[in-house]
């Protein structure tokens, strides 16, 4: 970390400061360029606040040079993470389908499902049991019978499947469940990460509507502090002023978290636009651009899901998709 | 509600629709307006996803008219809601100040600040004792223990106290706290929102960093619909592009909630600005624009503060700013 | 437009806004939902402004049917336009990779770049003369003597040239440009957008960083409605609060734009991310997504660019890139 | 300004490095910290691309200290400018309101309000001749008789006029014009700005839409730089997510550009927040905020004003803000 002093600091502040530093168990090094004085800090400067630093009096600007997130750093990890699920297998050149309704509505419908999008080329079942709802008014998921039904599907069909959960004290109800999913909204609810980075079930954290991807894998951080490494990044669309879709899907998101990060980057172009016209071409988009996986919404009935039907596909859909996306990802070897 | 349907759909997808949407217990009006078929929809449309009508292959566009907020909502409820904390009141004419550090750090800091800001005019204290860092690394609050002390400082100087939740299953220790904070980070997250709704404690429910009035009021709403209506909304700046501010301090956000809510709106210009040099000029504003109160962060020695300093401001320009705050409400009477 | 009127509406108001509505050229069918009045206004709504409309005191909402841009929507124009540069095709099956430095910077340089790229592959030649830079201070570009380069270039290479208008009083200088761009500070440059129409120069449009994609079709209707229908729409990256990247390219914008429109859509993914290393990544999920053609920053030797050349890539890397995008533009037929 | 190498930095690289800066006219003071190289780079380097600096291979990051804008900085010109239009005066303490319509539409309706806010106690008379729409098919002012018109209302009121600007070549049309007024569009249109850089008539700079404060700042550096020290700077509010109000008013920059810059800020609720119920709040909030003057819009008639009517307020509502905003005056010194 570097902080540049003001001009007229006075010797004994910046001495205040220095000594300051260094109770921080951080080394200072000083340099004074014409009547500016740069001070080099070295050491684990994680847990210091640039903007506390930067509220000093005498301080002009302070900036960063390693990035606060290491156990998700590349730098430190150089290869590609890869989060087994089952047999399947997600980052370092592995490449997983993840596909089911938004929400769980019945054993008919997502057995129906978990079989349509298995036989269509999905690798994991998706469906949300526990629904993050705007309104206290809206359907709120089938909750723990719904995740009783994703069991039912995954026995049905092979699949490991992947739930969103949103309360700490629900974590018994998944057990079984193989991958657990931490929403958009709940990126930053520190208690619910920490609690789930102490146990050894892969997570996919999804990134929040107006979450840098800094704050991201710092939220990653917090659970693979607590000793979980199976983290699984999602990009899902940020919040932006456009109303053409109903969130702006950040795809420089994927390159850009692969050079920070070695962790598996996935893609949900569902909720990312809002629409499923532009499902396919965004879901396409996604795979060329390096992402280790597709998180999509298919319904065999869209018309009549009980939430965000709109941006659902159908298994036919799906299908061809699917085959579109392995030609995709052969073509940007 | 109004549905406007697409020129080409067929009778029998018309017939389909209606029979469906009064299925969901609504009333159905039906219009043809040249080659478009209008729908009126009567009835409690609060639970019915407008995102999912528009799905439908006939919808062209849906438009609510009826806000999905009821307890909040002005238009039900006419009168300001006075949320009584002790012997304070907010709301309907009366103004609260709340003052106090980010961080609850030691017994001789917060009983310290708590004496100065009471003698310079603040109603409430504040101070954070889990604090929500976006690092794991970072100070993470004293937590119970500093609640212990929140409730030294108020024995001593008689203030009721404000500090914030991030965890349903600490609520405990909450006893003896007079206003529960729920921090943008987790606006949305319903189940601590349900669960503070089942107390009787009033809540500072804050704006998150992008979501919209109409959110917040749902957030409200999650905790209203469960018996609490002791809510009070607070502004505390949104994410922008912009760099020079840490937020972007919305003040229309407090004219407009009084326009659409019953509920008092107070404003952090602390969090919203990010900056000590800029939080009294937000704070008069914030008066002028009609705030019920306003919550700004006072430290006795801002330099060190161990978090957050950056924006905190001493107890004499806090004393000042007081003095000018009930000038300034004087002035918009 | 659809205009629902409030319940308190009494029949002289709503009557007096019909006949001001009928005044305006427009139908209006009237329908009565219980207590809610609703207005079906049938004829030439694209001049209705909807926000005055709603700020009549008797109106709760206005809801437009028809999209307001009209030359450019695809709903009358179902067929691809297929824009032609020379012998090079844009649109409608037909990609094409513009390539080139940042700035114009000497003869030996662009002379230089062209011939690299155009070995690699590209079919246009992009050059900076007239240079939008936010400081006074920084370099604003060759001008008369860039576009003489660029000239040069072109009947060294035979490829068509691409450059930028800032001022209307240029444009004699731009008659042997095949294609003028309007960078996205211009956007909305309205009385520059009529000017460009009068002629018959095709023009590739960028958006804007903060605006929509339907402000950007109403600025493509500014330069249509005068006349000139060869319009490349230019997807280059929208302002958000994420600072990994320098803008959010936003592709979601090529799939809704070729929904709503029968214009070509190009994305320039170095502007878009500000970043060299995101470039192939970015260009290839552009592919993917549908685009009609990539925009890409070439320079011979980045590290030195008088501007922009931490977003230019090399000639190699730009004949890799153009081989994988070809693949990919096979993989998603 | 100062940057920082990377680790891996070979002598032979960063020499080349410091030559090349050297031939800059920078001073370059190099300073080695453990295994990190800084430099610190003392000049002129307002003139340096900080991007394109990072680009080089070895430099790891890069921070300005010296803010690029010089003209309009606090830090080289500490007394607040105080620009004279006729016997008005705006900034160093000096308050001016500005009232008008938002379009000019008729001599009777001009007059009729000039003289309507004159009563009221407005100082300056604005009025749009004209107008930027987004829609081509939209009214877009009556251009120069619209201008003749404003001129008519001066003689009758005395009022000094400010009028917004489009084209160059209409800038002999302004002759009479006591204050050109810059869009938030046209904010970067570069060669606009140089232009009226070259007259002596004030120019009231619109930010844009998504720019930031330092851009804003940038831009009156290009008016100022050219001669024109007659601006002043103008929040209109910044585009967001929110959709209550048309933008977000973000008055974060009153206070902030105050520090920044010594030129006078104007707010205009109107525009910034697109409702007139909010406007008075609003306005009252922007003087609490230390503005140092408002532009709002008045119409006799709001329900059938030809554009923007939905913001507009009664001169009577004027007349009572207009008191009001006097008193949070001197509330706030």
């Amino acid at each position: 970390m570097i902080a540049v002093l003001k001009p007229g600091a006075t010797p004994e502040q910046t001495e205040h400061l220095i000594n300051w530093l260094r109770r921080m168990d951080l080394q200072v090094h000083r340099s004074e360029m014409q009547n500016i004085t740069v001070l080099g800090l070295i050491g684990d400067t994680a847990h210091v606040d640039p903007e506390l630093l930067k509220n000093l009096e005498i301080v002009e600007t302070v900036q960063r040079i390693s990035e606060p997130f290491k156990q998700s750093n590349r730098k430190f990890h150089p290869n590609d993470t890869i989060v087994e699920i089952g047999n399947i297998r997600i980052g370092g050149g592995y490449f997983a389908m993840i596909a089911g309704p938004c929400s769980v509505e019945s054993e008919e419908q997502i057995v129906g499902i978990a079989r349509a999008v298995k036989e269509s080329g999905a690798d994991i079942l998706r469906g949300g049991a526990f629904k993050p709802r705007t309104s206290p008014y809206a359907f709120q998921g089938m909750k723990g019978e719904g995740i009783r039904l994703l069991e039912l599907a995954k026995q049905e069909t092979g699949m490991p499947i992947i739930t969103e959960i949103m309360n700490i004290n629900d974590l018994p109800l998944y057990e079984n469940v193989d991958v657990i999913q931490i929403g958009a909204r709940n990126m930053q609810n520190f208690d619910l990460l920490k609690e789930l980075g102490r146990t050894r079930i892969p997570v996919l954290l999804k990134r929040g509507l107006s979450n840098t991807l800094e704050e991201l894998l710092m939220s990653a951080e917090y659970i693979m502090s607590e000793g979980n490494e199976q983290v699984i990044l999602c990009e899902r669309g940020i919040r932006t002023f456009e109303t053409a879709t109903r969130n702006t899907l950040d795809l420089s998101a994927v390159a850009a978290l692969h050079h920070l990060s070695h962790l598996p980057v996935v893609v949900d172009p569902s909720h990312g636009t809002g629409k499923a016209c532009l499902v396919p071409s965004m879901a396409l988009a996604a795979a060329a651009s390096g992402a280790d996986g597709i998180m999509v919404e298919v319904h065999n009935d869209p018309g009549h899901a009980l939430c965000d039907g709109a941006q659902s596909i159908t298994p036919d859909q799906f299908l061809e998709l699917n085959q579109k996306i392995q030609r995709v990802r052969e073509a940007i070897l």
